[in-house]
């Protein structure tokens, strides 16, 4: 085994300029749809398509268990992440209520959550990297090189489960203590005062949040100034985090778009566009978190979400409340009438 | 026929209380869902019903012609207007698009909509309204008492027409020239100088925006400080904006809560709430529109929406773009699984 590389090719510049002319004509004042005519306009380059299409689409979730909990940086007990993988599969979460409303299918990849999988296991794909040791990064690499290039190609291979007709991607994580190994890995990747990249996760506050800083700027520390995004990732990351680096490559790669959920997918999609700078152009941004760290790595890739609601729970949520806006976009584009055919006057001089 | 009164109740406190309870107990950190929990447990007092319900919905627009473009302070000839209203008719508008794809029906009013409506007249119900006069603002009164009773009987008429079963209304408008008119009635309302309620509506810049806000200075300044909100609507408003007052406070008084468009809705809905205070519960905010005096009116009603995308369309496009996003809370509130219920840790401590 050894670390893919992935090929990712720019947008499509001919579609890109079709959808620009097309939207011209629409009938409405020039730009008045604003972001709306961007998110068709980029689909469409990502597409290479004048008739940008947000279906089919399909959410992948990544869940992993992070031993960095040991130290007390979650609200909740890490038993959560075993009791929420099961909570997908039977419907009962956020993103399973998100994606069946929508009509969309909702994959679950067990890359290292800890306790029994159980019943109902048979709905959650697990991924051989879910048995291998996970390390608490405030000590100890998360992952040898092995495991690391396994949880890389758990992502792919979860991307290559998809239809391949899929044209948007929304992938997510749920996995108590990740917030904390993403905010290592932003500050790994960003550099400056690793404590700026901590936020409240799933509620810490006071000691709690205390360790959680203390925790980070440890496992950071470790790394001695090491600037290899894949080093950083194995060294400080989870298997969640690396995982959706993998998927977000292998999307892009396949020309699916991703739609970037919160603060733990957009470190993902830091590293991927690090890793591969041609991978920006196949990102939408879905949602700005409650998460304050989210705001620097958007910053660092000249990102603006669709949405500011205020969520902080992961699991695609950001993403999935943002996709309908993908859907009216491409509808816009394709259905509108145009001044021509409708016979309105365009304005005037 | 008189100005009617609108009996509004509040919210419903009990209904509320329960929604929230159940929030509390759904498996996500409290809180995490943020804006969405919030919209959900909005209009569940509103409905007064522990489970909020985003249909049946319906969208009307109200479409009318405005004297005052003789001034040049639109981009785009009067006759637009009546294309429009043929475009809605024919599916191809923005408005037909987003309500299509949606499953909603889309009503369109007209009220005084200059020009021939020719053969798609059918599909556009034509209040007896239409055949009033109207003044041009800068000069004269844009109606008269008794046309001012009819355009706000419209918006009522138009209410009445929809399914009694309907729970959220989307109100928007055509009508060239209309962001002029709704600047002056924002000013008579708000107060400070008129030309900061001035934006530039489909796209004016220059002489035309100039031209627009010595209108509107001129508008305001016959009112000669008047305070009274009817006096002010008639004397600077416009059929579309006066029908609009009409419709949200029906809507409302038959407990559909109103998802509020962007600037010329949102003047309308500071005209409501001056009228019924109680109004106010009964509105949600869809999109910040481009118009920069939106914020204004926005900030004179504690509003805060959903949507930030730029939109500076009407028609209604910001509620029917904002719309999938009541779906998801309601969806998520009531069908998302308890802690107890999905045998998920509640947070420690």
């Amino acid at each position: 085994m050894a670390i893919p590389s992935f090929e990712i090719a720019g947008p499509d510049v001919a579609a890109a300029s079709a959808a620009r002319a097309r939207q011209a004509r629409l009938t409405k004042p020039a730009g008045s749809l604003a972001r709306l005519e961007e998110v068709a306009m980029r689909i469409a380059a990502w597409q290479g398509s004048a008739k940008p299409s947000a279906r089919p689409a399909a959410a992948v979730l990544f869940a992993a268990d992070h031993p960095v909990t040991v130290h007390g940086v979650s609200a909740y007990p890490p038993a959560v992440t075993r009791a929420m993988v099961n909570n997908f599969a039977n419907g009962g979460a956020a993103a399973s209520v998100l994606t069946s409303v929508q009509g969309l299918p909702l994959h679950v990849v067990d890359v290292g959550v800890s306790g029994d999988p159980g019943a109902v296991a048979s709905s959650v794909f697990r991924d051989p990297v879910a048995g291998d040791p996970a390390g608490d990064v405030r000590i100890e690499d998360a992952m040898s090189p092995e495991t690391y290039e396994r949880a890389l190609a758990a992502g792919v291979a979860a991307i290559k489960r998809l239809d391949p007709d899929v044209r948007i991607v929304m992938l997510g994580e749920m996995g108590i203590g990740n917030t904390t190994v993403a905010a290592a890995v932003a500050a790994a990747l960003l550099g400056g005062e690793p404590g700026l990249y901590v936020g409240a996760g799933t509620g810490v506050a006071g000691d709690a949040l205390e360790n959680k800083r203390r925790v980070v700027t440890d496992a950071v520390a470790r790394l001695k100034g090491e600037r290899a995004v894949h080093e950083i990732l194995r060294r400080v990351g989870g298997r969640d985090v690396v995982a959706l680096v993998g998927a977000i490559l292998a999307a892009l790669e396949r020309r699916a778009l991703v739609l970037v959920d919160g603060f733990i997918v957009s470190v993902a999609a830091l590293a991927a566009v690090r890793l591969v700078p041609a991978a920006r152009d196949g990102l939408l941004f879905g949602h700005r978190s409650a998460e304050h760290a989210h705001g620097r790595v958007l910053e660092a890739m000249n990102a603006e979400p669709l949405l500011s609601l205020g969520l902080r729970l992961g699991e695609a949520s950001g993403a999935l409340t943002a996709y309908p806006l993908l859907e009216l976009a491409c509808a816009l584009h394709n259905q509108m009438a145009t001044f021509e055919s409708a016979g309105v006057p365009d304005r005037e001089g």
